[in-house]
């Protein structure tokens, strides 16, 4: 069942863990522990791994965030939100046994622009995620348009709104 | 300068971050991105290496907390806390590519009982940890010991401490 949350095993095996693209061609997707699938309350953690050519949006978030890269290479793009508008983001090359820190709600991007598959540990705080996404790096903070629950998390958070029906 | 905070570069390599066993033999403990050393509020991540036979003190902290197992393999030993000392732990085998979740307050220790190396990346809310010891598994838990600050954040909580002399 996707919603475990009462009686998670102690010790789990990361290979037998669910994984999906959501919708979004190129990307694997794993919530290895979390609060909406297990519990967590104060820190989530995802396995993703992106196809080459593959992207997150555009988007912030107010909780933290690290990026731990396990294989493969990219760009992160990040914008500081000084402005009302993200604006040009900065271009970070990423790379294999590099770490990432997102600062608070700055806009950013990752993209897998190696040859092979980017696999990232990402750590939030604050789960479960919410995210706003712009449409371009132009587009004022205030229009950036809410996505909660996030797509990994809107199964189980429907599940349980049925639960209290 | 071990305690970088101001003007931490947004992408790090791994293997460039400063390790030590900090008196701990068969240990290398780095943080990868911390409260102390980098600023992070949340939520704090270490790489540890246990050579073979070494071990974590028998240990509790109200924090989450979430290995990664990145290579080796190792025991978890875990005591649930209803009576007034963990008592005898129940032991969960753990290996490369597992997960594990430590229930909040729950003694514990991770032991490297495997023949190489065990690495661990691992994930904690609430940064700088804070650590209460048993010397053994039927110590009260009122009697174990608070170290604070921990090992790895000693050096440079005692250095901002100066610096507000």
């Amino acid at each position: 069942a996707p919603c475990p949350i009462n009686g998670l095993p102690i010790v789990r095996n990361i290979s037998d863990l669910p994984q999906d693209n959501y919708g979004r061609p190129g990307l694997s997707h794993m919530t290895v522990a979390g609060s909406v699938l297990h519990g967590m309350k104060e820190v989530e953690i995802w396995l993703q791994t992106f196809a080459p050519g593959s992207e997150t949006p555009i988007h912030r978030h107010s909780c933290e965030e690290v990026f731990v890269v396990l294989k493969g290479s990219g760009t992160l793009y990040l914008a500081e939100t000084h402005g009302n508008f993200p604006g040009k983001p900065i271009e970070f090359p990423i790379f294999a046994n590099s770490t990432i820190h997102i600062p608070i709600n700055d806009a950013h991007q990752v993209k897998n622009t190696g040859h092979e598959d980017l696999q990232v540990l990402v750590i939030i705080s604050r789960p479960p995620i919410k995210i706003f996404i712009y449409e371009d790096w132009f587009m004022p903070h205030t229009a950036a348009r809410l996505k909660f629950p996030y797509y990994w998390d809107e199964q189980c958070i429907q599940e349980s709104q049925k639960d209290e029906l």
